[in-house]
């Protein structure tokens, strides 16, 4: 059974004058952060306080590149071409990794953002372009994708060190995918409901989908949305509730093998 | 005396749809290119096409980051802090060192751009802050600066790798410093007069200064602009000169010992 | 038998330093101008002087607002709200009138840019969104529509005053709708076939389609690209063949009736 | 005795996701809302709502802008030309005028933000740049200005029509100016001193400078800062405070004269 698990949020994603939600305390209950890189949000104090709060708190570092779309969050869709995926990638993952050599740690991991994300999990052209970036960058960084999606095949087929996140909060179809935001029913707010769908998914690999069956779903890190006003408690307690029943809450760098 | 320069211009200053000057020409004749990290100029397709660039010419690759102000290509004085100029170098350069990483190239050097440029070689603030951000970023990277400027003396006190760089054709004053453009004479359009400063300057480590008198002036690369209508030609027989006289042209890098 | 059309192109595409085509030649042979507007192109100065040049030369103005994507010149298909395109066309179309108001000159219409005009052509809900801003911003305005298309359509809908505009060098699918560029034979550069096309689509309302069927074809406006090398003179001889043949070359505001 | 008087404050400064202060409650408590025009804060969605909450609370309309510094908010000093101002400021009236027009509203005044405020005050080319780009958008439009400093100087010499503006919560110099925000005391954080302190102004146009001497004070508006916590309520008992007194808060251009 397993008892190890990697719990990740985006964080970082003030811009100048602007912040969002409360890094400062996230940063004391994820084990990996998953940090925006300018284009979507993050200036680059942002990044380098991001960074440094990481390392201070033994989380694992990420870059999130996303759209260049401050405007939109990096929430809306642009046709882009494989080279601009691949350079817009590039970019943003090198300005990050920039702080971490700065600061002498290391990047753990990547994970696309917002829009780019869900256009990975639907389109090959998009997953293989992101995939593209990641081995051109560096063949050993960990890529984060959606277990069972296009995403996770084209990471495979570029012999990535993929790491499959499951959603904490979010209802799933029969097939795997998540429930669109815009139905009802897609994001759980129950939090002890929550809590026991993480559980029996990071134990037994099951989950029971929005049609009543139970599908398989496993996963090597949980991702928790950090923006939302209860973020921090649901975090804590999503934490505690894995500890208490004999789960440990770390990195993914730090123990996942080959 | 001296038998090997530097010859270094600022490339890949595209954005998106936009070009300026001729790049794929220009690459084959400097030895070092300082090239834009999408601040000021040159978006992420184009510094990946700049980094292939240089490496197939087997030229000296220079992180050339300004202030954030693409509308004024990085020109207009920008009042910031310590940190602002810290982070924002971090950025840029980690952006230009990711696509390095990625074509399995060296970064060579860095050297500001435009207002920011300026303001290190008269204010010691920004001289210092500009040589905190390569310390932290790589502290044996090669820092271009202004001989006898203020941006040199913070260099060295910072202990980092210093390259003096020259003007093939800019007036200087009696001081050392550059006559300000707004002067008359401020900039040499003689290609002879060009020709033959900068070979008494490599060569003998003297300039006639707009007074008249000869004074000190040396340095380990020679700085021409790629913006010119006429810059391809300039340095083609500026380095055909040089090379003609016993000089060899390449990347610093490559010879400069310490 | 029409004897007056309007010849129009896209101007003041430059950003900061960077130029594209040659607009103050251009604004000496078009009817109208559509204007850049900061988003995917033009900044204020260049707004500026673009309406200066337009007045000057006697030259209807037009906004010419697309996507906030500078480093894809708007031509990348960006997923928007309603709301969003109505607010981005609000914005740029307010800033150009701000520059015709500084001037005392009247802004006469109005065409959206790249990807955000193409998918007007084919989504229903862009151009209402499109149609919705332009009513909203002024009901009396000019809109410059393709003809037979869900854009032309919406226009109506709004009760706007619309503008269709014709191509002059690019080839049209049996239905009436442009060759994709990426079909051979899409953009005609014979400059005597463009010149014979256009004046039978202005003079008899026909055109012969890639299929080798005559089709109807006419508009108000015809649509030239600036932004090609020999873009001068192609205007130069359509718009004096046109002339020759009888047909005044005028900005269509100065005729339009109702 | 004054019995009317402006209550002004920066509203609409978010920008895409990012939001600042309590808008919709300031807008309940303020007479002017000066607006954020997409350089330094607010997108163009953010602006037309800012105008529709304007307008629906009997708020009047200002035109904020700053320079184009989002990741500086418009707090940083750039070193511009009058051309630069008077061209980025008729850029941003005029797109927020846009929105004003498509709500069928009025804009009421203008008035720098930020650093391009404070270098008006001190910089007669700033001053003068200002007051220019105003004159050339519309002669007739209010300008808020600092009383007594080369701003208002510059603004009388344009006759332009000037409202002065007063500090609520600001010490001031024995010579007029603000107290530079570096300073101890630089900011009154009493609530009932603040109250005080501006009814004195309003009504006797006197106020107790950091020195302790009595000076002279007046203005036509009071600005108050919306993006301290607790901004709402200072503004609310400052508000009852004077209409207690028999002080009217109206829109300025509801009852300044000439």
């Amino acid at each position: 059974m397993v008892d190890v698990i990697d719990l990740n949020s985006d964080l970082g994603e003030g811009f100048g004058r602007y912040t969002l939600g409360h890094d400062a305390r996230l940063f004391e209950v994820v084990s990996s952060a998953n940090i925006a890189c300018g284009f979507h949000a993050g200036d680059p104090r942002t990044m380098q306080a991001s960074v440094h709060l990481a390392h201070e708190n033994g989380v694992g570092i990420g870059a999130h590149p996303g759209f260049p779309d401050l405007a939109g969050f990096g929430r809306r869709e642009l046709r882009v071409s494989h080279d601009e995926i691949v350079t817009d990638m590039i970019y943003q993952i090198g300005a990050l990794a920039g702080f971490c050599q700065a600061a002498g740690v290391r990047l753990q991991h990547i994970k696309p953002h917002g829009a780019l994300y869900n256009m990975a999990v639907r389109e090959p052209a998009v997953a293989h372009a992101i995939a593209d970036a990641v081995a051109r960058f560096d063949p050993t960084a960990l890529l984060f994708v959606l277990p069972n999606s296009v995403f996770e095949i084209a990471a495979h087929e570029r012999n990535l060190r993929v790491v499959r996140e499951i959603f904490a909060d979010r209802a799933v179809e029969v097939d795997g995918s998540l429930v669109a935001r815009s139905k009802p029913g897609a994001v759980i707010t129950d939090v002890q409901e929550v809590i026991a769908r993480t559980i029996r998914m990071v134990r037994l690999g099951v989950v029971t989908a929005i049609t009543g069956e139970d599908i398989s779903m496993s996963g090597e890190t949980i991702c928790v949305h950090g923006d939302t006003p209860d973020a921090v408690e649901l975090l804590q307690r999503l934490r505690s509730a894995l500890e208490d029943d004999g789960v440990r809450v770390q990195p993914v760098g730090s123990w996942l093998t080959a």
